[in-house]
Protein backbone atom coordinates (compact mmCIF):
# COMPACT_ATOMS: atom_id res chain seq x y z
CA UNK A 1 0.00 0.00 0.00
CA UNK A 2 1.27 3.10 -0.79
CA UNK A 3 0.30 6.82 1.12
CA UNK A 4 -0.63 9.13 -1.70
CA UNK A 5 1.09 12.22 0.40
CA UNK A 6 -0.95 15.09 -0.84
CA UNK A 7 0.64 17.17 1.86
CA UNK A 8 4.05 16.48 -0.02
CA UNK A 9 2.64 16.94 -3.34
CA UNK A 10 1.11 20.65 -2.25
CA UNK A 11 4.01 21.54 -1.34
CA UNK A 12 5.79 21.11 -4.23
CA UNK A 13 3.83 22.50 -6.39
CA UNK A 14 3.66 25.54 -4.02
CA UNK A 15 7.42 25.44 -4.78
CA UNK A 16 6.85 25.14 -8.23
CA UNK A 17 4.10 28.21 -8.90
CA UNK A 18 6.69 30.29 -6.28
CA UNK A 19 9.17 30.24 -8.90
CA UNK A 20 7.02 30.75 -11.94
CA UNK A 21 6.02 33.91 -9.92
CA UNK A 22 9.74 34.36 -9.28
CA UNK A 23 10.09 34.49 -13.17
CA UNK A 24 6.91 36.60 -14.16
CA UNK A 25 8.24 39.21 -11.87
CA UNK A 26 12.23 39.17 -13.05
CA UNK A 27 10.24 39.26 -16.60
CA UNK A 28 8.99 42.85 -15.06
CA UNK A 29 5.27 41.24 -15.02
CA UNK A 30 3.03 42.07 -12.32
CA UNK A 31 2.26 39.15 -9.32
CA UNK A 32 -0.90 37.38 -9.55
CA UNK A 33 -3.41 38.70 -7.73
CA UNK A 34 -5.95 36.95 -6.07
CA UNK A 35 -9.19 39.12 -4.17
CA UNK A 36 -11.79 36.53 -1.73
CA UNK A 37 -14.53 38.14 -0.53
CA UNK A 38 -15.90 37.21 3.37
CA UNK A 39 -19.18 37.82 4.41
CA UNK A 40 -19.54 37.36 7.84
CA UNK A 41 -17.60 35.76 10.91
CA UNK A 42 -18.67 32.05 10.26
CA UNK A 43 -15.53 29.99 11.88
CA UNK A 44 -14.76 27.48 8.99
CA UNK A 45 -15.13 29.98 6.64
CA UNK A 46 -12.28 32.68 8.66
CA UNK A 47 -9.95 29.52 8.55
CA UNK A 48 -10.19 28.48 4.78
CA UNK A 49 -9.79 32.28 3.70
CA UNK A 50 -6.86 32.66 6.55
CA UNK A 51 -5.12 29.72 4.81
CA UNK A 52 -5.74 31.33 1.37
CA UNK A 53 -4.31 34.49 2.38
CA UNK A 54 -1.17 32.77 3.69
CA UNK A 55 -0.97 30.45 1.03
CA UNK A 56 -0.72 33.19 -1.78
CA UNK A 57 2.21 34.93 0.65
CA UNK A 58 3.94 31.84 0.45
CA UNK A 59 4.38 31.69 -3.65
CA UNK A 60 4.62 35.66 -3.69
CA UNK A 61 1.03 36.32 -5.04
CA UNK A 62 -0.49 39.76 -4.07
CA UNK A 63 -4.01 38.60 -2.16
CA UNK A 64 -6.80 41.08 -1.39
CA UNK A 65 -9.29 40.23 1.69
CA UNK A 66 -12.52 41.97 1.30
CA UNK A 67 -14.86 41.65 4.41
CA UNK A 68 -18.58 42.16 5.23
CA UNK A 69 -20.72 41.82 8.12
CA UNK A 70 -23.46 39.40 7.63
CA UNK A 71 -26.38 42.11 6.82
CA UNK A 72 -24.48 43.47 3.29
CA UNK A 73 -27.05 43.23 0.45
CA UNK A 74 -27.59 41.17 -2.22
CA UNK A 75 -27.29 44.53 -4.55
CA UNK A 76 -23.81 45.64 -2.40
CA UNK A 77 -22.17 42.09 -2.63
CA UNK A 78 -23.81 41.96 -6.51
CA UNK A 79 -21.62 45.47 -7.14
CA UNK A 80 -18.68 44.34 -5.54
CA UNK A 81 -18.42 41.73 -7.78
CA UNK A 82 -18.95 43.89 -10.78
CA UNK A 83 -15.98 46.21 -9.52
CA UNK A 84 -13.55 43.16 -8.96
CA UNK A 85 -14.59 41.93 -12.59
CA UNK A 86 -13.76 45.38 -13.87
CA UNK A 87 -10.53 45.71 -11.60
CA UNK A 88 -7.43 45.25 -14.41
CA UNK A 89 -4.85 45.03 -10.99
CA UNK A 90 -7.29 41.66 -9.78
CA UNK A 91 -6.49 38.39 -12.16
CA UNK A 92 -9.16 35.88 -9.91
CA UNK A 93 -11.30 36.50 -6.71
CA UNK A 94 -13.69 33.81 -4.86
CA UNK A 95 -16.54 34.88 -2.85
CA UNK A 96 -16.10 32.67 -0.08
CA UNK A 97 -19.27 29.89 0.75
CA UNK A 98 -21.33 29.95 2.12
CA UNK A 99 -22.68 33.04 1.88
CA UNK A 100 -25.99 34.26 4.41
CA UNK A 101 -29.80 33.23 3.29
CA UNK A 102 -31.18 36.38 1.63
CA UNK A 103 -28.74 36.59 -1.04
CA UNK A 104 -28.78 34.44 -3.95
CA UNK A 105 -25.70 31.94 -3.97
CA UNK A 106 -26.48 31.13 -7.34
CA UNK A 107 -26.82 35.11 -8.32
CA UNK A 108 -23.60 35.86 -6.69
CA UNK A 109 -22.14 33.09 -9.06
CA UNK A 110 -23.51 34.02 -12.43
CA UNK A 111 -22.16 37.80 -11.20
CA UNK A 112 -18.65 36.70 -11.60
CA UNK A 113 -16.91 36.91 -15.04
CA UNK A 114 -15.68 33.50 -15.84
CA UNK A 115 -12.44 34.40 -16.74
CA UNK A 116 -11.94 35.48 -13.17
CA UNK A 117 -13.67 32.79 -11.17
CA UNK A 118 -10.60 30.94 -10.25
CA UNK A 119 -13.08 28.76 -8.21
CA UNK A 120 -14.52 27.20 -10.98
CA UNK A 121 -18.40 27.24 -9.73
CA UNK A 122 -19.79 29.51 -12.74
CA UNK A 123 -21.78 27.25 -15.07
CA UNK A 124 -19.41 28.66 -18.21
CA UNK A 125 -16.13 27.20 -16.69
CA UNK A 126 -18.89 23.97 -15.74
CA UNK A 127 -19.95 24.01 -18.71
CA UNK A 128 -16.70 24.21 -20.51
CA UNK A 129 -15.23 21.54 -18.89
CA UNK A 130 -17.68 18.91 -19.92
CA UNK A 131 -17.32 19.74 -23.21
CA UNK A 132 -13.42 19.49 -23.11
CA UNK A 133 -12.81 23.06 -23.74
CA UNK A 134 -9.94 24.88 -21.72
CA UNK A 135 -11.82 26.21 -17.92
CA UNK A 136 -10.89 26.73 -14.45
CA UNK A 137 -11.42 23.42 -12.34
CA UNK A 138 -12.86 23.55 -9.24
CA UNK A 139 -10.30 22.75 -6.30
CA UNK A 140 -11.00 19.41 -5.22
CA UNK A 141 -11.63 17.70 -8.34
CA UNK A 142 -8.50 19.67 -9.93
CA UNK A 143 -6.30 18.82 -6.63
CA UNK A 144 -7.41 14.89 -7.40
CA UNK A 145 -6.66 14.72 -11.02
CA UNK A 146 -3.03 16.53 -10.04
CA UNK A 147 -2.82 13.56 -7.11
CA UNK A 148 -2.89 10.79 -9.92
CA UNK A 149 -1.02 12.40 -12.45
CA UNK A 150 1.90 12.63 -9.97
CA UNK A 151 1.26 9.72 -8.35
CA UNK A 152 1.24 8.10 -12.44
CA UNK A 153 -2.23 6.19 -11.59
CA UNK A 154 -2.94 4.41 -14.86
CA UNK A 155 -6.50 5.27 -15.15
CA UNK A 156 -7.16 4.71 -18.71
CA UNK A 157 -9.74 1.51 -18.94
CA UNK A 158 -10.29 0.83 -15.61
CA UNK A 159 -13.76 1.43 -13.82
CA UNK A 160 -13.71 4.65 -11.36
CA UNK A 161 -16.73 4.04 -8.77
CA UNK A 162 -18.02 8.12 -7.10
CA UNK A 163 -19.78 7.96 -4.01
CA UNK A 164 -21.87 11.67 -3.79
CA UNK A 165 -22.93 13.58 -6.17
CA UNK A 166 -21.97 17.05 -5.03
CA UNK A 167 -22.13 19.67 -7.65
CA UNK A 168 -18.52 20.62 -6.65
CA UNK A 169 -16.67 17.36 -6.20
CA UNK A 170 -18.96 14.57 -7.34
CA UNK A 171 -20.15 15.22 -10.61
CA UNK A 172 -17.38 17.13 -12.46
CA UNK A 173 -15.00 14.46 -10.83
CA UNK A 174 -17.52 11.96 -12.92
CA UNK A 175 -17.29 13.97 -16.24
CA UNK A 176 -13.40 14.87 -15.85
CA UNK A 177 -12.71 11.05 -15.22
CA UNK A 178 -14.61 9.90 -17.93
CA UNK A 179 -13.23 12.57 -20.58
CA UNK A 180 -10.63 11.23 -23.44
CA UNK A 181 -8.00 12.86 -21.59
CA UNK A 182 -5.16 11.92 -19.53
CA UNK A 183 -5.64 11.02 -17.02
CA UNK A 184 -9.34 10.18 -17.81
CA UNK A 185 -10.46 7.61 -19.80
CA UNK A 186 -11.88 5.72 -16.96
CA UNK A 187 -15.49 3.78 -16.92
CA UNK A 188 -17.11 6.07 -14.41
CA UNK A 189 -19.80 5.08 -11.90
CA UNK A 190 -21.62 7.65 -10.12
CA UNK A 191 -23.44 6.77 -7.26
CA UNK A 192 -25.49 8.59 -4.03
CA UNK A 193 -27.66 8.22 -1.23
CA UNK A 194 -30.28 6.34 -3.68
CA UNK A 195 -27.96 3.44 -5.15
CA UNK A 196 -29.14 0.14 -4.32
CA UNK A 197 -27.06 -2.16 -2.43
CA UNK A 198 -23.87 0.45 -2.72
CA UNK A 199 -20.92 -2.39 -1.27
CA UNK A 200 -21.70 -4.51 -4.46
CA UNK A 201 -20.89 -1.46 -6.69
CA UNK A 202 -18.10 0.05 -4.95
CA UNK A 203 -16.36 -3.66 -4.90
CA UNK A 204 -16.22 -3.31 -8.90
CA UNK A 205 -13.96 0.00 -8.71
CA UNK A 206 -10.37 0.02 -9.50
CA UNK A 207 -10.55 3.79 -8.23
CA UNK A 208 -12.98 4.40 -5.69
CA UNK A 209 -13.45 7.97 -4.67
CA UNK A 210 -15.52 8.39 -1.86
CA UNK A 211 -17.16 11.86 -1.51
CA UNK A 212 -20.15 11.62 0.31
CA UNK A 213 -19.31 13.33 3.59
CA UNK A 214 -20.42 10.59 6.63
CA UNK A 215 -17.23 9.35 8.34
CA UNK A 216 -15.84 6.08 7.75
CA UNK A 217 -18.49 5.03 5.90
CA UNK A 218 -16.31 2.90 3.56
CA UNK A 219 -15.71 -0.32 4.97
CA UNK A 220 -13.06 -2.83 4.10
CA UNK A 221 -16.07 -4.86 2.46
CA UNK A 222 -16.96 -2.29 0.22
CA UNK A 223 -13.12 -2.00 -1.69
CA UNK A 224 -11.53 -4.67 -3.89
CA UNK A 225 -8.10 -5.28 -3.36
CA UNK A 226 -5.67 -3.31 -4.61
CA UNK A 227 -7.69 -0.53 -5.24
CA UNK A 228 -7.02 3.04 -5.51
CA UNK A 229 -8.95 5.03 -2.85
CA UNK A 230 -9.29 8.55 -2.33
CA UNK A 231 -11.19 9.88 0.43
CA UNK A 232 -12.68 13.36 0.12
CA UNK A 233 -14.58 13.27 3.17
CA UNK A 234 -13.18 15.82 6.33
CA UNK A 235 -15.93 15.98 9.09
CA UNK A 236 -15.21 17.53 12.18
CA UNK A 237 -16.01 15.07 14.89
CA UNK A 238 -15.53 16.03 18.38
CA UNK A 239 -12.13 14.79 20.00
CA UNK A 240 -10.91 14.54 23.79
CA UNK A 241 -7.39 14.03 22.36
CA UNK A 242 -7.06 17.60 20.36
CA UNK A 243 -6.20 21.12 21.65
CA UNK A 244 -9.42 22.34 19.34
CA UNK A 245 -11.61 19.97 21.01
CA UNK A 246 -12.10 18.42 17.56
CA UNK A 247 -10.35 16.17 14.66
CA UNK A 248 -11.13 15.50 10.67
CA UNK A 249 -12.62 12.34 9.68
CA UNK A 250 -12.59 10.83 6.28
CA UNK A 251 -15.82 8.88 4.43
CA UNK A 252 -13.11 5.95 4.54
CA UNK A 253 -12.19 3.97 7.87
CA UNK A 254 -8.38 3.93 7.50
CA UNK A 255 -7.07 1.74 9.17
CA UNK A 256 -9.44 -0.99 7.86
CA UNK A 257 -9.47 -0.10 4.35
CA UNK A 258 -6.09 0.83 3.76
CA UNK A 259 -4.04 -2.70 4.07
CA UNK A 260 -6.38 -3.61 1.27
CA UNK A 261 -5.37 -0.72 -1.12
CA UNK A 262 -2.74 0.25 -4.09
CA UNK A 263 -3.07 3.92 -3.18
CA UNK A 264 -4.87 5.73 -0.36
CA UNK A 265 -5.33 9.25 0.76
CA UNK A 266 -5.02 9.67 3.99
CA UNK A 267 -7.52 12.29 6.06
CA UNK A 268 -5.69 14.79 6.99
CA UNK A 269 -2.80 15.50 4.64
CA UNK A 270 -4.79 14.07 1.16
CA UNK A 271 -6.81 15.78 -0.79
CA UNK A 272 -7.50 18.53 1.44
CA UNK A 273 -4.07 20.39 1.03
CA UNK A 274 -4.47 19.99 -2.83
CA UNK A 275 -7.85 22.22 -2.67
CA UNK A 276 -6.05 25.71 -1.73
CA UNK A 277 -3.00 24.86 -4.53
CA UNK A 278 -5.74 24.24 -7.23
CA UNK A 279 -6.79 27.94 -6.17
CA UNK A 280 -3.11 28.94 -6.44
CA UNK A 281 -2.67 27.44 -9.91
CA UNK A 282 -5.61 28.21 -11.28
CA UNK A 283 -4.98 32.05 -10.00
CA UNK A 284 -1.95 31.49 -11.58
CA UNK A 285 -3.27 30.55 -14.76
CA UNK A 286 -5.74 33.76 -15.00
CA UNK A 287 -2.61 36.05 -14.69
CA UNK A 288 -1.16 34.04 -17.40
CA UNK A 289 -4.41 34.36 -19.01
CA UNK A 290 -3.89 30.87 -20.40
CA UNK A 291 -7.49 29.76 -20.02
CA UNK A 292 -9.41 32.82 -21.71
CA UNK B 1 -41.91 -5.91 -24.12
CA UNK B 2 -43.50 -2.43 -24.94
CA UNK B 3 -42.38 -0.38 -27.51
CA UNK B 4 -41.40 2.71 -26.77
CA UNK B 5 -43.61 4.97 -29.35
CA UNK B 6 -41.81 7.82 -29.67
CA UNK B 7 -43.22 9.17 -32.95
CA UNK B 8 -46.35 8.95 -31.11
CA UNK B 9 -45.40 10.50 -27.97
CA UNK B 10 -43.80 13.24 -30.21
CA UNK B 11 -46.83 13.84 -32.25
CA UNK B 12 -48.76 14.02 -28.68
CA UNK B 13 -46.41 16.87 -27.65
CA UNK B 14 -46.65 18.39 -30.77
CA UNK B 15 -50.28 18.71 -30.25
CA UNK B 16 -50.30 19.60 -26.58
CA UNK B 17 -47.87 22.53 -28.27
CA UNK B 18 -50.02 24.30 -30.32
CA UNK B 19 -53.05 23.98 -28.12
CA UNK B 20 -50.70 26.11 -26.11
CA UNK B 21 -49.86 28.13 -28.77
CA UNK B 22 -53.47 28.81 -29.32
CA UNK B 23 -53.91 30.20 -26.04
CA UNK B 24 -50.80 32.77 -26.10
CA UNK B 25 -52.09 33.71 -29.75
CA UNK B 26 -55.88 34.11 -27.92
CA UNK B 27 -54.79 35.68 -25.09
CA UNK B 28 -53.27 38.48 -28.01
CA UNK B 29 -49.87 37.53 -27.36
CA UNK B 30 -47.32 36.82 -30.24
CA UNK B 31 -46.40 33.22 -31.53
CA UNK B 32 -43.09 31.75 -30.41
CA UNK B 33 -40.35 32.27 -33.53
CA UNK B 34 -37.67 30.31 -33.94
CA UNK B 35 -35.09 30.49 -36.63
CA UNK B 36 -32.47 28.32 -37.76
CA UNK B 37 -28.93 29.69 -39.92
CA UNK B 38 -27.71 26.42 -42.61
CA UNK B 39 -24.52 27.03 -43.94
CA UNK B 40 -24.15 25.53 -47.28
CA UNK B 41 -26.29 22.82 -48.79
CA UNK B 42 -25.27 19.81 -47.11
CA UNK B 43 -27.48 16.86 -47.73
CA UNK B 44 -28.44 15.74 -44.13
CA UNK B 45 -28.14 19.57 -42.50
CA UNK B 46 -30.86 20.53 -45.37
CA UNK B 47 -33.32 17.74 -44.50
CA UNK B 48 -32.62 18.37 -40.89
CA UNK B 49 -33.96 22.00 -41.04
CA UNK B 50 -36.50 21.50 -43.71
CA UNK B 51 -38.37 19.32 -40.75
CA UNK B 52 -37.57 21.98 -38.63
CA UNK B 53 -39.49 24.23 -40.06
CA UNK B 54 -42.16 22.25 -40.73
CA UNK B 55 -42.55 21.04 -37.39
CA UNK B 56 -42.51 25.00 -36.40
CA UNK B 57 -45.68 25.11 -39.15
CA UNK B 58 -47.36 22.38 -37.70
CA UNK B 59 -47.51 23.98 -34.00
CA UNK B 60 -48.40 27.70 -35.35
CA UNK B 61 -44.70 28.90 -34.31
CA UNK B 62 -43.20 31.62 -36.57
CA UNK B 63 -39.81 30.32 -38.74
CA UNK B 64 -36.90 31.96 -40.05
CA UNK B 65 -34.56 30.01 -42.41
CA UNK B 66 -31.42 32.12 -42.75
CA UNK B 67 -29.66 31.09 -45.39
CA UNK B 68 -25.16 31.69 -46.15
CA UNK B 69 -23.14 30.15 -48.52
CA UNK B 70 -19.88 27.96 -47.59
CA UNK B 71 -17.81 30.65 -47.94
CA UNK B 72 -18.91 32.81 -45.09
CA UNK B 73 -16.48 34.05 -42.85
CA UNK B 74 -16.40 33.81 -39.21
CA UNK B 75 -17.26 37.25 -39.03
CA UNK B 76 -20.05 37.44 -41.03
CA UNK B 77 -21.61 34.00 -39.56
CA UNK B 78 -20.66 35.59 -36.09
CA UNK B 79 -22.17 38.97 -37.08
CA UNK B 80 -25.81 37.31 -37.98
CA UNK B 81 -25.71 35.74 -34.65
CA UNK B 82 -25.42 38.69 -32.59
CA UNK B 83 -27.68 40.75 -34.96
CA UNK B 84 -30.24 37.41 -33.85
CA UNK B 85 -29.65 37.73 -29.99
CA UNK B 86 -30.47 41.52 -30.45
CA UNK B 87 -33.53 40.80 -32.60
CA UNK B 88 -36.76 40.51 -30.02
CA UNK B 89 -38.99 39.30 -32.31
CA UNK B 90 -37.04 35.89 -32.29
CA UNK B 91 -37.32 33.99 -28.92
CA UNK B 92 -35.07 31.41 -29.90
CA UNK B 93 -32.12 30.09 -32.73
CA UNK B 94 -29.95 27.82 -33.93
CA UNK B 95 -27.05 27.28 -35.68
CA UNK B 96 -27.54 23.65 -37.79
CA UNK B 97 -24.30 21.95 -37.44
CA UNK B 98 -22.02 20.93 -38.84
CA UNK B 99 -20.62 24.67 -40.04
CA UNK B 100 -17.29 24.91 -42.77
CA UNK B 101 -14.22 24.12 -41.09
CA UNK B 102 -12.81 27.57 -41.84
CA UNK B 103 -14.93 28.57 -38.61
CA UNK B 104 -14.84 27.61 -35.20
CA UNK B 105 -18.15 25.82 -33.78
CA UNK B 106 -17.19 26.83 -29.98
CA UNK B 107 -16.90 30.21 -31.07
CA UNK B 108 -20.10 30.38 -32.92
CA UNK B 109 -21.85 28.36 -29.87
CA UNK B 110 -20.34 30.63 -27.39
CA UNK B 111 -21.44 34.08 -29.66
CA UNK B 112 -25.62 32.91 -29.20
CA UNK B 113 -27.22 34.50 -26.18
CA UNK B 114 -27.61 31.96 -23.97
CA UNK B 115 -31.46 32.84 -23.31
CA UNK B 116 -32.00 32.07 -27.15
CA UNK B 117 -30.08 28.73 -27.08
CA UNK B 118 -32.78 26.32 -27.88
CA UNK B 119 -30.45 24.22 -28.88
CA UNK B 120 -29.10 24.10 -24.91
CA UNK B 121 -25.12 23.78 -26.55
CA UNK B 122 -23.51 26.86 -24.86
CA UNK B 123 -21.48 26.11 -21.76
CA UNK B 124 -23.98 28.40 -19.59
CA UNK B 125 -26.99 25.78 -20.67
CA UNK B 126 -24.72 22.83 -19.93
CA UNK B 127 -23.19 23.96 -16.70
CA UNK B 128 -26.32 25.14 -15.50
CA UNK B 129 -27.92 22.01 -16.12
CA UNK B 130 -24.97 19.77 -14.44
CA UNK B 131 -25.61 22.37 -11.27
CA UNK B 132 -29.90 21.50 -11.35
CA UNK B 133 -30.45 25.39 -12.50
CA UNK B 134 -33.42 26.17 -14.97
CA UNK B 135 -31.42 25.45 -18.49
CA UNK B 136 -32.16 24.96 -22.34
CA UNK B 137 -31.52 20.87 -22.28
CA UNK B 138 -29.86 19.49 -25.40
CA UNK B 139 -32.42 17.76 -27.82
CA UNK B 140 -31.65 13.97 -27.41
CA UNK B 141 -31.35 14.27 -23.65
CA UNK B 142 -34.52 16.29 -23.32
CA UNK B 143 -35.90 13.75 -25.59
CA UNK B 144 -35.31 10.53 -24.08
CA UNK B 145 -36.06 12.11 -20.56
CA UNK B 146 -39.86 13.00 -21.54
CA UNK B 147 -39.99 9.45 -23.21
CA UNK B 148 -39.11 8.14 -20.09
CA UNK B 149 -41.47 10.22 -18.42
CA UNK B 150 -44.76 9.39 -20.27
CA UNK B 151 -44.08 5.72 -20.17
CA UNK B 152 -44.04 5.68 -16.71
CA UNK B 153 -40.70 4.03 -16.62
CA UNK B 154 -39.11 4.03 -12.89
CA UNK B 155 -35.37 5.01 -12.47
CA UNK B 156 -35.15 6.13 -8.68
CA UNK B 157 -32.31 3.79 -7.72
CA UNK B 158 -32.14 1.78 -10.99
CA UNK B 159 -28.44 1.46 -12.43
CA UNK B 160 -28.38 3.39 -16.40
CA UNK B 161 -25.83 2.31 -18.34
CA UNK B 162 -24.69 4.83 -20.80
CA UNK B 163 -22.49 3.98 -23.78
CA UNK B 164 -20.91 6.81 -25.45
CA UNK B 165 -19.68 9.49 -23.92
CA UNK B 166 -20.64 12.67 -26.90
CA UNK B 167 -20.76 16.05 -25.64
CA UNK B 168 -24.51 16.26 -26.91
CA UNK B 169 -26.08 12.74 -25.84
CA UNK B 170 -23.77 10.39 -23.69
CA UNK B 171 -22.39 13.10 -20.92
CA UNK B 172 -25.52 15.14 -20.19
CA UNK B 173 -27.55 12.24 -20.54
CA UNK B 174 -25.10 10.60 -17.72
CA UNK B 175 -26.05 14.02 -15.46
CA UNK B 176 -29.53 14.41 -16.05
CA UNK B 177 -30.10 10.48 -15.22
CA UNK B 178 -28.34 10.87 -11.90
CA UNK B 179 -29.65 14.03 -10.51
CA UNK B 180 -31.84 14.28 -7.80
CA UNK B 181 -34.89 14.43 -9.99
CA UNK B 182 -37.93 12.23 -11.32
CA UNK B 183 -36.76 10.94 -14.06
CA UNK B 184 -33.60 10.67 -11.79
CA UNK B 185 -31.89 9.18 -9.20
CA UNK B 186 -29.99 6.72 -11.20
CA UNK B 187 -26.93 5.04 -9.91
CA UNK B 188 -24.94 6.40 -13.89
CA UNK B 189 -21.81 4.31 -15.36
CA UNK B 190 -20.68 5.93 -18.88
CA UNK B 191 -19.05 3.57 -20.69
CA UNK B 192 -17.06 4.48 -24.02
CA UNK B 193 -14.03 3.11 -26.74
CA UNK B 194 -11.99 2.22 -23.78
CA UNK B 195 -14.56 0.47 -21.89
CA UNK B 196 -12.89 -3.19 -20.90
CA UNK B 197 -15.28 -6.50 -20.99
CA UNK B 198 -18.26 -3.61 -22.00
CA UNK B 199 -20.71 -6.63 -22.03
CA UNK B 200 -20.38 -7.31 -18.74
CA UNK B 201 -20.83 -3.46 -17.50
CA UNK B 202 -24.04 -3.04 -20.12
CA UNK B 203 -25.32 -6.41 -18.40
CA UNK B 204 -26.10 -4.99 -15.38
CA UNK B 205 -28.01 -2.43 -16.65
CA UNK B 206 -31.57 -1.76 -15.40
CA UNK B 207 -31.68 0.53 -18.13
CA UNK B 208 -28.86 0.64 -21.29
CA UNK B 209 -28.92 3.65 -23.10
CA UNK B 210 -26.96 3.16 -26.62
CA UNK B 211 -25.48 5.84 -27.86
CA UNK B 212 -22.31 5.23 -30.12
CA UNK B 213 -22.99 5.69 -33.56
CA UNK B 214 -22.16 1.89 -34.05
CA UNK B 215 -25.15 0.24 -36.29
CA UNK B 216 -26.15 -2.89 -34.61
CA UNK B 217 -23.34 -3.06 -31.59
CA UNK B 218 -25.34 -4.05 -28.80
CA UNK B 219 -25.84 -7.61 -29.29
CA UNK B 220 -29.08 -10.07 -27.07
CA UNK B 221 -25.45 -11.25 -24.70
CA UNK B 222 -24.97 -7.11 -23.65
CA UNK B 223 -28.25 -7.11 -22.29
CA UNK B 224 -29.90 -8.46 -18.93
CA UNK B 225 -33.25 -9.71 -19.03
CA UNK B 226 -36.33 -7.17 -18.27
CA UNK B 227 -33.56 -4.30 -18.97
CA UNK B 228 -35.32 -0.77 -20.28
CA UNK B 229 -32.95 -0.08 -23.81
CA UNK B 230 -33.23 3.60 -25.53
CA UNK B 231 -31.12 3.33 -28.40
CA UNK B 232 -30.11 6.60 -30.10
CA UNK B 233 -28.10 5.44 -32.88
CA UNK B 234 -29.45 6.76 -36.69
CA UNK B 235 -26.91 5.39 -39.19
CA UNK B 236 -27.52 5.52 -42.44
CA UNK B 237 -26.75 2.49 -44.09
CA UNK B 238 -26.89 1.24 -47.98
CA UNK B 239 -30.17 -0.64 -48.78
CA UNK B 240 -31.90 -1.59 -52.05
CA UNK B 241 -35.12 -2.07 -49.94
CA UNK B 242 -35.89 1.36 -49.81
CA UNK B 243 -36.78 4.25 -52.28
CA UNK B 244 -33.80 6.51 -50.84
CA UNK B 245 -31.34 3.71 -51.57
CA UNK B 246 -30.72 3.54 -47.52
CA UNK B 247 -32.23 3.12 -44.17
CA UNK B 248 -31.27 3.79 -40.58
CA UNK B 249 -29.97 1.53 -38.49
CA UNK B 250 -29.68 1.58 -34.49
CA UNK B 251 -26.97 0.78 -31.90
CA UNK B 252 -28.73 -2.54 -30.91
CA UNK B 253 -29.43 -5.43 -33.11
CA UNK B 254 -33.22 -5.01 -32.41
CA UNK B 255 -34.39 -8.45 -33.38
CA UNK B 256 -32.14 -10.22 -31.00
CA UNK B 257 -32.51 -7.52 -28.13
CA UNK B 258 -35.96 -6.92 -27.88
CA UNK B 259 -37.61 -9.79 -26.50
CA UNK B 260 -35.58 -9.98 -23.59
CA UNK B 261 -36.23 -5.74 -22.91
CA UNK B 262 -38.91 -4.82 -21.17
CA UNK B 263 -39.26 -1.41 -22.83
CA UNK B 264 -37.33 -0.54 -26.59
CA UNK B 265 -37.30 2.10 -28.29
CA UNK B 266 -37.02 0.95 -31.91
CA UNK B 267 -35.31 2.92 -35.52
CA UNK B 268 -36.56 4.79 -36.49
CA UNK B 269 -39.62 6.51 -34.56
CA UNK B 270 -38.08 5.90 -31.08
CA UNK B 271 -35.89 8.56 -29.80
CA UNK B 272 -35.16 10.13 -33.21
CA UNK B 273 -39.11 11.71 -33.34
CA UNK B 274 -38.12 13.27 -29.88
CA UNK B 275 -35.69 15.66 -30.77
CA UNK B 276 -37.61 18.09 -33.05
CA UNK B 277 -39.89 18.15 -30.50
CA UNK B 278 -37.61 18.94 -27.86
CA UNK B 279 -36.44 22.13 -30.01
CA UNK B 280 -40.23 23.32 -29.62
CA UNK B 281 -40.44 22.73 -26.36
CA UNK B 282 -37.44 25.00 -25.65
CA UNK B 283 -38.64 27.18 -27.89
CA UNK B 284 -41.89 27.66 -26.39
CA UNK B 285 -40.20 27.99 -23.26
CA UNK B 286 -37.90 30.89 -24.44
CA UNK B 287 -41.23 32.56 -25.59
CA UNK B 288 -42.46 32.40 -22.21
CA UNK B 289 -39.02 33.04 -20.74
CA UNK B 290 -39.90 30.45 -18.83
CA UNK B 291 -35.94 29.51 -18.47
CA UNK B 292 -34.21 32.98 -18.19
Amino acid sequence: MQLIQGKVIADQIKEEIASEVKELVDMGKKRPHLAAILVGHDGGSETYVAHKVKACEQVGFESSLIRFEDNISEDELLKKVQELNNDDSIDGFIVQLPIPDHISENKVIEAIDPSKDVDGFHPVNLGRMVIGLPSYVSATPSGIIELIRRYNIETSGKHCVIVGRSNIVGKPMSILLGQKTNPGNCTVTLCHSRTKDLPSVTRQADILIAALGAPEFVKEDMVKEGAVVIDVGTTRVPSTETKSGFRLKGDVKFDEVSPKCSYITPVPGGVGPMTIVSLLRNTLLAAKRDVY
